[in-house]
């Protein structure tokens, strides 16, 4: 547990808040604060830590040895929004990365996940990435995923404890509740370079994101390493909304580009050149047809959920903790089994930019 | 002039420093405070104000109607550095854009400019761009210039005065004293804005910085507007060194050329892609293969003197004002009547990024 004197200075500090949300009254931790990650959250009897930050290997031949002193997993890493999964009260909720309970994941949980897991480990926590082009967050989804949502367990957490059960024990649970899980590609050393090399050249090609290194042993060390086509990808889809996220995003995702390339032996080709430039340049031009279009530079949001209330939470949700961005609801309509949520994000750093560009303004830069 | 009550206050606040160079002392404002802007200097007896901000414009036509009431001068944007050049204790000086007595502009300002004009105006500056491959502080040059620098004359102002001499004024002085001065492209109105279209586009095609648009009235409105050319060769030159400037630096560069090539109907094409991606690519490409072979990431500079005292000089202020920036001072030599100074600015933040990606480091973000 986390002690009450720590809890009551990050009240104070404005670290943790109080939420109330879908009966359930909490407190969570909305910035790191001592030891403590973000999105740790406190209900009543019970801690769920936050899911803690796995740094980036920018150079995996160095990278790997460095980080790592004994085998390692290495499974994929999908490229979605980052939940966890518990029971509490007796209802199966899902907690976002920043320790909000999500209403879509939590709605939509039951369709991938087998509850029994739930009943019979009460005092356990599913990690999983929730990745698929209708979903509420991001903009992006894997190619591989067509339509809806997918969910993928990486990770098992305990009440009330920091940290992870091994590998071992969580690949039994997975098996035994039959759980979707994250890809695990097998077991490695630091040797094995020239396969994991391989590997991370065919996620390429395929267009993945990349992959987590888990190291198997008590000390549990971690990194990521991720590929040229995911970082470019990054660039293409939020080239529309530029403003919106720290210029670092897109400088750092370049020199991440440069570095795989580097050590992939991938030489810069006038493709290569022309694919960075055309996912800065058509995500702009877009947004400026969408301004002459109708006065906005927008993102439309389509998904499916089991409950209208659900929908109705969600867009409250957005609503509430979404920044420089307008959330308006567009369509709730029932779909066969589901309700169908549309709606949009509307830009506003983006739109009142452009709006002051193209009407003439001035800018000292 | 400057009341003394706000000169103490800057000096409290440190928005003013006393500065002692080349048997001068003075006190130099290092940020815009209050109504004075960044750059001006106070001498004993004289204030020689800074330079003014100018506002660029984005889109030629609205921005045009937007700015400008009345007539504008259109004159050529040359990339250089900027400086105000004037006489004081019977030395002709040059002061940089931040206020500080530059050795090197200071030691060549009588190779380009009749000292005449000073010895017969002693009261007025001229404000002129610096331009050329050997120059000691950017790395950018006009193609058409092919060795040493050129002085550009665009304005002209008064001791003790904010504010501009008017165009015919300084046009007299320009022809009287044959002065170098910026291409001037003629006076036009906003209903010019086809002509005006027309040579922006040839400026882009001849690989030409862009155009400051002035006023000809008592209100002196002003507006600067830029090539689609400069803002990519801005991003291909500064690419090495990615961490020295903000993020956004290459943001609102992107976001400039895709302005420019709607406004100006340019189409998308594969060509323009590429040329986007390999300005970024190809930059840290080099910087990655420099500190492979040397441990650094580096900008060899070569500039001519006439004398030895004046390179130690400017060697001595780059110490002193770099920031993130190791000069090294690799050979001054006599080449005919020149001293030829050649050093080095070592980019400390992208050395030290690259030696821990490529050591294997972490990076969280």
């Amino acid at each position: 547990m986390i002690e009450l004197e720590l809890v009551k200075e990050a009240v104070r500090l404005r670290k943790a808040r109080s939420e109330s949300f879908l009966d359930f009254e909490y407190l969570r931790f909305s910035d790191d604060f001592k030891e403590i990650p973000r999105g740790t959250v406190l209900f009543q009897d019970t801690v769920i830590w936050g899911y803690p930050h796995i740094g980036r290997i920018f150079i995996l031949e160095k990278g790997l040895k460095e980080q790592f002193r004994n085998p390692f997993w290495v499974e994929e890493k999908i490229d979605g929004y980052n939940v966890r999964i518990l029971l509490q009260k007796d209802k199966v909720i899902a907690l976002s990365r920043g320790g909000y309970i999500c209403p879509f994941t939590t709605d939509r949980v039951d369709d991938f996940i087998n509850f029994k897991f739930f009943e019979e480990n009460p005092d356990l926590i599913l990690c999983a990435e929730v990745a698929g082009p209708e979903n509420p967050y991001i903009e992006e989804s894997p190619p591989f995923i067509k339509e809806d949502i997918r969910f993928f367990v990486f990770d098992v957490m305990r009440k009330n404890q920091a940290g992870f059960l091994s590998h071992t024990e969580k690949m039994k649970l997975i098996e035994k509740y039959n759980l979707p899980a994250v890809t695990v590609f097998g077991k490695y050393t630091t040797d094995d370079l020239k396969t994991l090399k391989e590997l991370l050249f065919q996620l390429n090609t395929e267009k993945r994101e990349g992959v987590v290194f888990k190291e198997d042993s008590p000390e549990h060390r971690r990194a990521k390493y991720i590929t040229s086509y995911a970082n470019l990808n990054d660039i293409k889809i939020t080239a529309l909304n530029m403003l919106q996220l720290p210029a670092e995003y897109y400088t750092n995702r370049i020199m991440r580009i440069v570095l795989f390339m580097e050590e992939e032996g991938i030489k810069a080709t006038q493709h290569l050149y022309s694919e960075l430039g055309k996912a800065f340049i058509e995500g702009l031009m877009t947004a400026i047809e969408q301004f002459k279009k109708e006065h906005r530079v927008y993102r439309r949001f389509s998904c499916r959920f089991k409950t209208k209330e659900n929908a109705l939470a969600l867009i409250e949700l957005l609503h509430r903790t979404s920044r420089h961005i307008q959330v308006i609801e567009k369509e709730l309509k029932k779909e066969g089994d589901y309700w169908r949520l549309t709606f949009d994000k509307v830009f506003l750093n983006m739109t009142g930019l452009l709006g002051h560009l193209l009407s003439g303004g001035l800018v000292f830069d």
